[in-house]
């Protein structure tokens, strides 16, 4: 940190060596935890880790292996804050719950913050759900009840019921007093709701905004009355779209009645966005999950199916290849050449499809602009088509020393590339339409496509031409 | 918002209905405007677009075509907010900031924080830029150029300089006090930095911490002491990492002397995290950024590399398979079957190098746990190569009515599955080890290994077995 500013490229080469080791574990810490439990050196090892933040000691938990886990977090004892369980990845978190006791969870569930205790509860298989619920207290229960109630991924599981509400006839000073004297303010919040005899809120004043205004003037005065108010109900990924359109640092959540039952706030959100980037990336190359942690045989199995799905595409592949096996026998140039064509397709129609994916998915990409984007990917599919035409078909040409085959693998690369650009737009945005996730399903049908045109004009095109 | 939560799986189908409507812009206001532009009814656009939230205004721009937009900016006139340009991509704001006036762009300049202010003008070419510096008060100007002196995408490039920093000696009621009397406060905070006489931070209190204590109580008092303070220099990335693990809301920005300069806020994090798994997800497709509203020409010529690169690849492929020639003269079968191999393990491959950029780039994946994750990938791809050998050699036998060709695909399946597992795993690990961007360059080196070897072990070992 003594450093001067280095230039763009130095600082390119000199923050990821320097960095990590400010924020975050170290690997040799994770080593030396990993160390003294194998060692059996339990007092060390909760030294070392008794002073993390619970996101860190969360990162520790993850890193140790799953003999380590338990044993870690016996070291810990009670000292072990419930909060860690919130930023572990599924896997791990089973493990570790395993490894407390049903009566410390129930115990420390109670200081945690609503939306934090229903994030671990909800994961929890049936039969743990249950024993930790039935040890709270009856108020308690019955709030993660209902939060239960309403659906995954909902604006209700993520919601904290935590926050200040107040009424419309109060004035600065009022609740300035209201917040000195309670007791059962959230930790940490960052807009105060203004709400009508029915608790509908009618409007938010910024904290900020509160602080800096005379004690006799009325909140009503001071108030935002354009409410972004968040149903119940509402997908957690368009409570992220929410958030990151009009970047907002908290919502107040409504019921049916539109009655004010909770807040969400940004850091719940920043996961959500980090989890639904995550998903994209992943399940667009055959990953259901993040599977970094799970066990091998867990990672064989959700794997299997995508591999099973694209055994099929390619053995449609050799399909239309085995429709030519004579014009193979005949010319077997073509066999050596025909696994290009196909693979430019593939990767010039995947490029279309990651934009078309990730701009659905950021809802850049709508009816109002679909028809537009189509038209530009096909006439770059076609100038892509084109250069590649001239690279590939020279290359051809002179390898086998053919004309002939230089221009027959031109064709099919045009036709080819026009094919991927055409179904790399068109797919994403047919799936969505129909309501499947472009992400689970695109790369796959494309991959199809592309090999079976890219095999089908080549081969076909020298059926016609060379025979 | 009237009906009952509904099930889990009518929810699914309920939101993605309904809720597009609620926030954001719709394809039929898109539609509007366009024909109010192209009609010449040039007071019924403006009247459409006025009331908008800057963040729709941005999205309404950007779904207009590139006649339209210029078209917008003169209806919306002084009336158009500069800050929403920080909303807009790239390649949009260029054709908005030059249907503007300078003189507009550096009047509006001074009313927005300054980290949009430099979010704006670091996007100008160097022209524009200069033109609207020269424009700016002295004041201003040097802020401005101070910020655009700190490394492109580093803390100080997203910082704000309006803050609220406050001397150790204050009581809560003092605070209070001088936030009532200043006119100089930022628009909305979350925190309050106390400094020692050298404006170095000691601490921090958040809002609503200060504004539930009593007026005689120090801040020194009440403030919490565990800072996580940024350098100016640090990368953006880093940046996100720290508000995303330890879910912050702001943070402060130090410079080398350790002195308090500015802080960063969440809202401007979210667009870095959104920004850098959208370049994860792109450059693994071989896109260099999104490209969405990029001319033509531009997208075809950043397309064109990635393309040419696996040209090169494809290309190596087939070298390969001209070796196998003769082989594949006398068994055509070989030339249908062999495509399956290569693509079973480019498929497997990308599966698992998906994983570890993706865990990589969350820091979930790192030297402590390394040989852990390659270690199972191996167990994964053992487990999934021989199933796949399974499957795949029983269709080969039945479709060619010779097992030994079943046994040999079964062979090349195995060993294709495995070292795609390994270079899925180790590709990735090793371009971050020496500095390369595993999402930029992983997957044309994966495609390349499965390829090359796929075909190598299909058609090897039918040359040694078959002839």
């Amino acid at each position: 940190m003594s450093q001067t500013p280095p230039e763009r490229d130095d600082a390119d080469a000199w923050l990821p060596e320097v960095q990590p080791e400010v924020y975050g574990i170290s690997p040799d810490l994770v080593r030396a935890v990993a160390e003294a439990l194998d060692e059996g050196k339990t007092e060390e090892a909760r030294e070392l880790a008794a002073e993390l933040h619970e996101a860190d000691l969360a990162d520790l938990l993850e890193h140790l292996d799953r003999d380590g886990r338990p044993q870690l977090i016996e070291a810990l004892g009670t000292g072990f804050d419930l909060e860690v369980l919130t930023y572990l990845d599924d896997s791990v978190r089973e493990d570790v719950v395993e490894a407390l006791e049903p009566k410390h969870i129930a115990s420390s569930l109670s200081d945690l913050d609503s939306d934090d205790a229903v994030d671990i509860i909800e994961d929890l298989d049936e039969e743990a759900q249950a024993r930790v619920l039935a040890a709270l207290p009856q108020a308690e229960r019955l709030v993660l009840e209902e939060s239960l109630s309403f659906p995954e991924d909902s604006a209700g599981r993520i919601m904290q019921r935590e926050l200040l509400a107040v009424p419309s006839n109060w004035t600065v000073g009022e609740t300035i007093d209201y917040m000195r004297a309670s007791k059962d303010l959230p930790d940490d919040f960052y807009d105060l709701y203004i709400v009508d005899p029915k608790h509908q809120p009618i409007g938010y004043v910024p904290l900020s905004r509160a602080m800096r205004t005379r004690r006799p003037v009325l909140l009503t005065d001071i108030m935002s009355d354009e409410m972004r108010s968040v149903p119940v109900t509402m997908d957690q990924e368009e409570v992220a779209y929410l958030f990151r359109q009009y970047g907002l640092v908290s919502a107040p959540v409504v019921d049916d009645a539109g009655r004010l039952v909770g807040v969400v706030t940004v850091d719940d959100v920043v996961h959500i966005i980090d989890e639904e980037a995550e998903e994209d990336l992943l399940k667009l190359a055959g990953v259901q999950e993040t599977d970094l942690y799970s066990a091998v045989l867990d990672t064989t199995k959700s794997r299997f199916t995508w591999l099973l799905i694209n055994l099929f595409t390619a053995v449609a592949a050799s399909i239309v290849i085995a429709i030519f096996e004579d014009t193979l026998q005949r010319i077997v140039a073509l066999a050596v050449l025909m696994p290009i064509v196909a693979s430019m397709g593939g990767n010039a129609g995947t490029q279309t499809l990651t934009v078309a994916v990730r701009a659905i998915a950021m809802r850049d990409l709508s009816s109002s602009n679909a028809l537009r984007f189509v038209g530009k990917e096909i006439l770059v599919g076609l100038a892509n088509g084109l250069m590649f035409a001239v690279v590939a078909g020279a290359v051809a040409w002179f390898w086998f020393d053919a004309p002939s085959i230089g221009f027959i693998i031109a064709a099919a690369m045009v036709i080819n590339l026009l094919v991927a650009a055409l179904s790399g737009a068109l797919v994403p945005l047919g799936l969505e339409k129909i309501g499947v996730d472009p992400a689970v399903a695109s790369s796959v049908v494309l991959t199809t496509v592309t090999d079976v045109i890219g095999f089908f004009a080549f081969l076909g095109l020298a059926t016609v031409f060379l025979l």
